[in-house]
């Protein structure tokens, strides 16, 4: 494998494509990013998946550079696919644009869209893969999840102050988060495609669940995850949660494994599991929480509610120990932090499959 | 200022020099080091003040030096002193010893050793101030904190889990920290001069509160902080915090600025306050802790015992809010990593004193 400087920093633009927030992913499509680099070094085009239907990222990055593809070199996260689907194969569209080199980060696991690479070289192409593999591999990690286990990918997330509270003991939380992680947390609901609380976050908080702008204004109906209350009880329609803003649907269940189900047939691929904290610990001893992503605000409130429920651990050693994948320190803006904001810690872990899996 | 990059390193070392563990610092003396540098930038000597009694880093490093200070440029943490106290006067033993230049990163706030810059510049010797002073306030602020309070500098410890627990229900906890975040407060307790717990940690826990080696081996007596057991029940003299490897007093009172009144009496400068969650509280409320130091676990419990107590907050707004000073992750060492610990995540916070003062 041998990379230069340009195609490196290409394919970091590419993942960060691939990345780009409002873009629901549902049933079998992926975040695919792509950067066109002329001979000099600098960006023809880029393009990026935009959900089911539309271009694949090099069909769309191709489109915006027209002529100036020939002899290009194209910067892929995913291997271009050989295959008929809802759009044409990826690698007949490179080969007829004069595309000289294609490199990209890994192959793609889907038997009907393999055979990429063989086709381009065939073509006289020039191939090379691997390049940043591992980002790559986080970024399908939810696609290859839902695949293999035919039910969406859970991410878990909590915020919480150093002593594990949730809100004050009169119920008030206004602002456990700082702006910064809340900002944050935008972001990362932007990149699921459906919003999960439990019946009660909705009776006591009534919370919209949705994807809202720096204005706080909703971002259109078509990039709105699908939003997901769980639980029994009726809910009452008036309720902010069925606006207009975005879909919603009421699972009549208390069954993780059956809600997950359920949102698996209406093509749904990663679920942000957002509360409370009764809901949470049910899918934590069902093992279904694949990604647990914790704000720390470094706030003491000494009682109060507790951010975490009951996850049926009585002694120390059958203690939850998901594994750390990430911590930042998310600083408040200049602004935040005139007004006093301190910065949060965000934790990132994904489960440790043997304690996970334990069902109590 | 002006300060070449082998003055800058020296001054590093001397701070480090300065913050050796395991020296006890009572009363009014001070944390200093000092590097002596040849000419040609090569290290000299070294010196760091070792406690009541003992000779000022200055005097230390220039005993070792011996004829090779003459002509040598002296780093120091703090400005040496101009007054003979239980030892001769720092600058009268540069001056004979031929030290060319002085550097220095804070002057001296006590006023019966202040100037000391004068007298050196007016034997000749070149003096420059202010590099690292930042650094250096922070080693000192323990020490002006005690002088200008006539009580010890109170540092709060408590270890959790990510959601707020310092114990499961069953009240195990062996282990939530990390080796790695019991050795980081090993090295802290080394750093203070009094270990402080309420008597219920000691009925329940019975620690040793010693400062111990790498091999769990006390370090000597000499350079073991007091153990001070605060609270009005008698205590069973049984315990191992009555053993021989330190010192121990039970302060029997239930009133925070009472129990530092009496470890100021007994020339102490800086409390480690182990807990239990009951006796942190109260110091917490009583506005007398000045530095807190937390490990987070990335474990969760869902139940247990909390790892604070209550603090008489009853809503959002009157949380306790310290200000971040400092986020460390400890990785574990590869041999604890290999048996599957995880990072833990160490936040230092100074109180905000406005809500801090406040008494519920
Ligand atoms: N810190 C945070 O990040 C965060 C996030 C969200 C909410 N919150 C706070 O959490 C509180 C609400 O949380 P909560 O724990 O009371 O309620 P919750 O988890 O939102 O909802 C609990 C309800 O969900 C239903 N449910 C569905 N599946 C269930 C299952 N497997 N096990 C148990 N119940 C199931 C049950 O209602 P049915 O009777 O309808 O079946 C149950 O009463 C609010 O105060 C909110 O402010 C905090
Ligand atoms: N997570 C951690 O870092 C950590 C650290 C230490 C201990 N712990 C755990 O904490 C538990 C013990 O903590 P705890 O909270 O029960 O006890 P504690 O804080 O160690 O001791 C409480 C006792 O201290 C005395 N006391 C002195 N001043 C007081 C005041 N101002 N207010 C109230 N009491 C005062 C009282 O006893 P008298 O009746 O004698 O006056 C009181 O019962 C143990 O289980 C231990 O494992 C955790």
């Amino acid at each position: 494998m041998s990379f230069t400087p340009a195609e490196q920093a290409a394919m970091t633009r590419a993942l960060e494509l691939a990345a780009t927030p409002g873009v629901p992913m549902v049933a079998d499509t992926r975040r695919v990013g792509c950067v066109l680099l002329a001979d000099d070094d600098t960006t023809v085009a880029e393009g990026y998946h935009r959900g089911p239907g539309t271009p694949h990222a090099e069909a769309a990055a191709l489109a915006q550079a027209g002529e100036s593809a020939r002899g290009a070199t194209a910067v892929v996260t995913l291997e271009p696919c050989h295959h008929t689907g809802r759009t044409g194969p990826c690698t007949e569209a490179l080969v007829a644009a004069g595309v000289r080199r294609v490199v990209y980060a890994e192959s793609d696991a889907n038997p009907v869209a393999a055979g990429g690479r063989a086709r381009l070289e065939a073509a006289g192409i020039e191939v090379e893969t691997g390049l940043m593999a591992t980002a790559a591999d986080a970024l399908a990690g939810v696609y290859q999840l839902a695949q293999r286990e035919q039910r969406p990918f859970v991410t878990w997330k909590f915020a919480t102050t150093l002593d594990g509270r949730s809100a004050a003991a009169d119920g008030t939380s206004r602002w456990v988060s700082s702006a910064a992680a809340r900002r944050d947390t935008h972001r990362l609901r932007a990149l699921c495609d459906t919003m999960l609380v439990g019946s009660n976050t909705v009776a006591v908080d009534d919370p919209l669940l949705t994807v809202r702008d720096e204005h706080d204004r909703p971002v259109g109906p078509e990039r709105q995850p699908l939003r997901a209350v769980m639980g029994e009880r009726d809910l009452d329609p008036a309720r902010r949660v069925f606006n207009t803003d975005a879909e919603t649907v009421h699972l009549r269940t208390r069954d993780p494994h059956r809600a997950l189900a359920e949102l698996f047939v209406r093509d749904r691929q990663h679920v942000f599991l957002e509360g409370g904290p009764t809901l949470a610990a049910a899918f934590l001893r069902a093992g279904l929480v694949d990604e647990i992503v914790t704000y720390v605000a470094p706030m003491l409130l000494g009682a109060g509610r507790s951010a975490v429920g009951d996850l049926g651990v009585t002694t120390i050693a059958e203690a939850f120990r998901p594994v750390v994948t990430d911590v930042t320190v998310l600083d408040p803006s200049p602004a935040d932090g005139a007004a006093g904001e301190q910065p949060n810690i965000r934790l990132t872990l994904r489960p440790a499959r043997l304690h996970q899996q334990k069902e109590h």
